[in-house]
């Protein structure tokens, strides 16, 4: 821990970044070959404790604001390497977009005094329409506003702001369900390019009111072009419900 | 126009977007066979017309917030037609990314009283490092913090919040300087998929002090991934003064 850098701490956000971080690759199988929703549910299991492991790990590391968990499938996503892995990158700053989906819940929080994503849950567990799959503990829907043709949300349906404060006993379950949903979309879709990324509470307030960990799993199925990059909105042909309907049917 | 729709105008912005908007493709050249650099200055000249044409005639709908223009070019950019062709898209809403833009420039503006766009080129023009090329009307840098690998801006000196006030005696000299810098991506980099966005004011507050209109061109040269999505941060390995520097050297 360097003492200079930490008292810079509490000044402000951007102007005193420093250029600091950790990256980590986590290896989630020896076997070459094999893909993450090819892998045992122990093996996936382990995967995820590894997860949790390293962000209680490296949350010791007090210059660290968040630690980001994602991964890349297939070249298309951005996968570099073909062995099957996914990443970490803990940082020294808050990122944009973690910053303003804890924003945009707290707001929602402020007004309404309820969890947005316990509301979310709540409605599509009423509607069905966008339900994918679900287990006593967790739930698998097309989000309403998909910003891409089959996205995925993957959450605990008991409200919980931080991903490492998911019960030891409930880590087989997540697994389940998450090698499930990979599955569909290996099967349904012929094995397509995703990105997943794990949405969960920063350092500072990992336990609140407001917000809800999460993966989002986004196939790659249609590119980002001029349009999203200069609006900041998503083009997708692909209503969630049909998504919805159509990985429901998959058979496993 | 549609009254009924008119009439929600003025209450709150995402409640009450309707399905409305327009969407036009600008066909740059007949021949088939052309890029849009490849054009005559005549002729690019002519396709930028055609925005401010556009925009202009958009703009008298009084649903429409703002008119994006943008350009895909390659497959890997988001390109389906193989023909020279530049976009358009009208919204009945402010996008994300525009409002997020001009609320920072307006931050800026409030505490610094200057635009920083034009605080922006003045440290460029002292700086030299970020310059690939320039005239007497525009400046054409591979911004600071730039996203990509040789993302480059095209940006007018003197202070002008919206395109559409370009005095007509500049157009030729921003075609010239325009097709130069898409010349030097082409020969440089072996006609690389781009995507670029017509950054400008919104209809409401078209001439304001804190906001100035500019290009932005973004060669697709990386993959967003995981890392990217997550955070809303790009890892760019390309620094943009290398980027300059090699842009500048190329021969036309």
């Amino acid at each position: 821990m360097i003492e200079g850098e930490l008292d810079k701490r509490g000044e402000g956000m951007y102007d005193k970044m420093n250029g600091i971080g950790a990256h980590e690759v986590i290896v989630e199988t020896p076997d070459h070959g094999s893909t993450l929703g090819q892998l045992s549910e122990k093996d996936f299991e382990n995967a995820l404790w590894a997860y949790q492991e390293r962000i209680l790990d490296l949350k010791k590391d007090e210059r660290f604001r968040y630690v980001l968990i994602f991964k890349n499938h297939g070249e298309e996503a951005g996968a570099s390497l073909a062995h099957s892995h996914s990443q970490l990158i803990a940082l020294p700053v808050l990122p944009k977009r973690v910053m303003e989906e804890m924003e945009g819940a707290k707001k929602y929080y402020d007004y309404k005094d309820r969890c947005v994503f316990c509301d979310i849950i709540h409605q599509e567990l009423k509607d069905k329409l966008r339900v994918v799959t679900e287990s006593a503990e967790f739930l698998a829907i097309t989000p309403y506003a998909s910003r891409s043709p089959f996205e995925l949300w993957l959450i605990p349906k008991r409200h919980s702001s931080s991903f490492v404060n998911t019960p030891e006993t409930e880590y087989a379950s997540l697994a389940r369900i998450f090698r499930e949903c990979l599955r569909r979309l290996y099967t349904g879709l012929g094995d397509p390019p995703y990105n997943f990324t794990l949405h969960t509470s920063p350092f500072n307030g990992m336990i609140n009111d407001h917000y809800h960990w999460h993966f989002e799993i986004i196939p790659k199925l249609s590119k980002i072009a001029g349009f999203e990059i200069g609006s900041g909105f998503y083009i997708n042909a692909t209503p969630p419900e049909d998504a919805a309907a159509f990985l429901r049917e998959v058979t496993l």
